[in-house]
């Protein structure tokens, strides 16, 4: 390049590469919010639907509006097409695996191609909203279903809900009002968190005037690196690592010790408690039980031995934490946390996605040219 | 946010989002360097392969390790894993409408689920580099054969290289030299071309430490945004439109009359000939006919009255507009030329990929929140 160049942080860190109204988060002082909403009360009272709803459209639902929003969701959930794309995921697999999050993100730009979606710049407000409630709506069903290998979905209930549908779908069980109760909270708070990784590919592959499809299985391949924050399953890994509550101290220490990472524990963005992880402490609590008395003790030893062993550093339980073990109370195997956390992040996106497209502008940045010069 | 936020140019214009010792492109001097070499000459003098080769580790190969690289290619064209994933999407497919594209997006997922293909940030070097030379040949295959709706695409020629197989699997016919060598010279010459939006979503994807495939795949949604410069049959359009050579001149005169853009004209980085586009212009007088001058006689035309309508702007003929009269003349169909320029810039996002992998660190930006403040 021979234009000047902006230097700017490495990895964009702290850049300001767009405005949003959508949410904003308060690292320092420890809260979040969706417009003008605390995110967390809105994971402690509000629906899933409800929730859905301000995102994508800036305000939350009335009553009427909320039923039709309900049928709309049914309705996508329910196509044709869609049954088509998860039959054809589902048989083409044979001896194969396709894991959950691999089908997803198939299923989405098939899902386009079979309903004839078009690029976002080409569409209007209702019809962009359209799509995006239409593809988010797909992804619990497609997950849920690769994760079973079942070319046809267990039939929705029409009396529930998208997350008594999902746990349903999942497990092959209805579950009661209280599980459901706690992963909506848990989904509600994972909705939207920042211009993450996976947020800002979205948000990219929009500017290009891309369909809504495009965008979303973009996001759900930046969603599913390691570096990304989606990985609860690890926590759980190590509190079966762990074993006994007695082991608990030895095996944090030789970690510490060795200078290894303690997973569910610190976050980029929080200097202080993730009020997510708050929040899903206090519904874990609610269960109760020896998994959770576990859980309890393995926080409580982790953050005092971190505070002895690493002081000034003020590393605190991390939103996987207790999401992995909520998400494990409701009945979700260990191989679909993370596809459960990209149902709720999907709604994220495409707030996002709607909000670039209505920018217009493309984002195409630059880079500073370091290898050789040019042979003679 | 309550960080100190850094501003930048909307749509990052400008920004150095990294450094990069791939390809460099001089837009106010007109040419654009492969590491150490000029582009337009590899387009001229060297084959896909040794190119892919370049711009995948860095240098030019001998001839062991260019018989060694094309084996290599093949083979993966022909894995198992890769034919299931095909037979999969254009059975799946059915009565419904897969697109090359959305099938490409698809396939690369399932391809990667299928051969178990790893996080990059799990692999060394020679690993990630078998995943990104894999997933790349994978690409013409799969896009010949959703065109094709081929459950089997046709048989790969083991003294072709990719070029030929490409326009073999996609006409069914064996080109010959000149043809695949016009063919070979737009595809070297579009594999890559800085930091575009395409390629800049690969990064992001790759600074989670995701699969290659998930970066190759929200690439390539990227790369379907309109606004991306990948559109080269909508130049065709327009020649087909205008129809007669009598007609050029009052058509492109009602165009910039009524403030239309002409499809195939102006470069957001090229402030002179579009070197892309020159060697391009040569390759078609190469093959000479009645389509090629009408071709050249539109472009004579819209420069001339672009000069003398919008003097001082300097608008010239950019890649799309003779890209696609070749691909035409090379027998490739109107809907293979967007998939065509897939398969070439496949090339430059996995060499992208492999140099985010080294750097290690997540791209997660930050936005400015301008909504509403949090209700009391």
């Amino acid at each position: 390049m021979d234009d000047k160049l902006i230097d700017v942080p490495r990895g964009l860190s702290g850049v300001a590469v767009a405005e949003t109204t959508i949410s904003d988060v308060h690292g320092r002082e420890g809260y979040y919010q969706y417009g003008a909403h605390s995110a967390i009360e809105l994971a402690r009272t509000a629906s899933f639907e409800e929730v859905w709803h301000l995102l994508v459209t800036g305000r939350l639902p009335s009553e009427p509006e909320l039923a039709a929003f309900h049928a709309r969701v049914r309705a996508a959930q329910q196509s044709p097409e869609l049954g088509r794309v998860i039959a054809s995921l589902v048989k083409g697999a044979g001896e194969a695996s396709v894991t959950p999050l691999a089908g997803l993100k198939a299923a989405w730009p098939l899902l386009s191609a079979a309903r004839g979606l078009r690029p976002v710049y080409d569409l209007d407000e209702n019809a962009r909203l359209a799509d995006a409630i239409e593809l988010a709506a797909a992804a619990p069903v497609v997950l849920a279903a690769v994760f079973r290998g079942a070319v046809e979905p267990l039939p929705l209930r029409d009396d529930r809900g998208l997350v008594a549908n999902y746990l349903f779908q999942v497990t092959g069980e209805v579950p009661d009002a209280v599980h459901e109760r706690a992963l909506s909270a848990y989904l509600v708070a994972a909705m939207d968190h920042g211009f993450n990784a996976s947020t800002f590919t979205a948000r990219v592959i929009a500017s290009t005037g891309a369909d809504v499809a495009s965008c979303l299985a973009g996001a759900l391949g930046a969603l599913s690196g390691p570096l990304h924050g989606g990985a609860p399953a690890r926590a759980l890994d190590s509190l079966d690592e762990v074993g006994t509550p007695e082991r608990i101290e030895p095996w944090v220490r030789e970690q510490l010790a060795a200078g290894r990472r303690i997973m569910g524990f610190g976050h980029a963005v929080y200097r202080t408690v993730d009020p997510r992880s708050a929040l899903l402490k206090e519904v874990a609590r609610g269960f109760g039980g020896p998994r959770v008395e576990f859980a309890l003790r393995f926080e409580e030893t982790v953050e005092r031995l971190l505070a002895e062993l690493k002081p000034g550093r003020a590393l605190h339980a991390n939103v996987e934490f207790y999401a992995a073990v909520v998400m494990e109370l409701c009945g979700l195997p260990r191989e679909m946390l993370t596809p459960t956390f990209a149902v709720a992040r999907t709604i994220g996106w495409t707030a996002h996605v709607l909000e670039q497209a209505r920018d217009g502008k493309i984002i195409r940045p630059s880079a500073r040219y370091v290898g050789p010069e040019l042979a003679a």
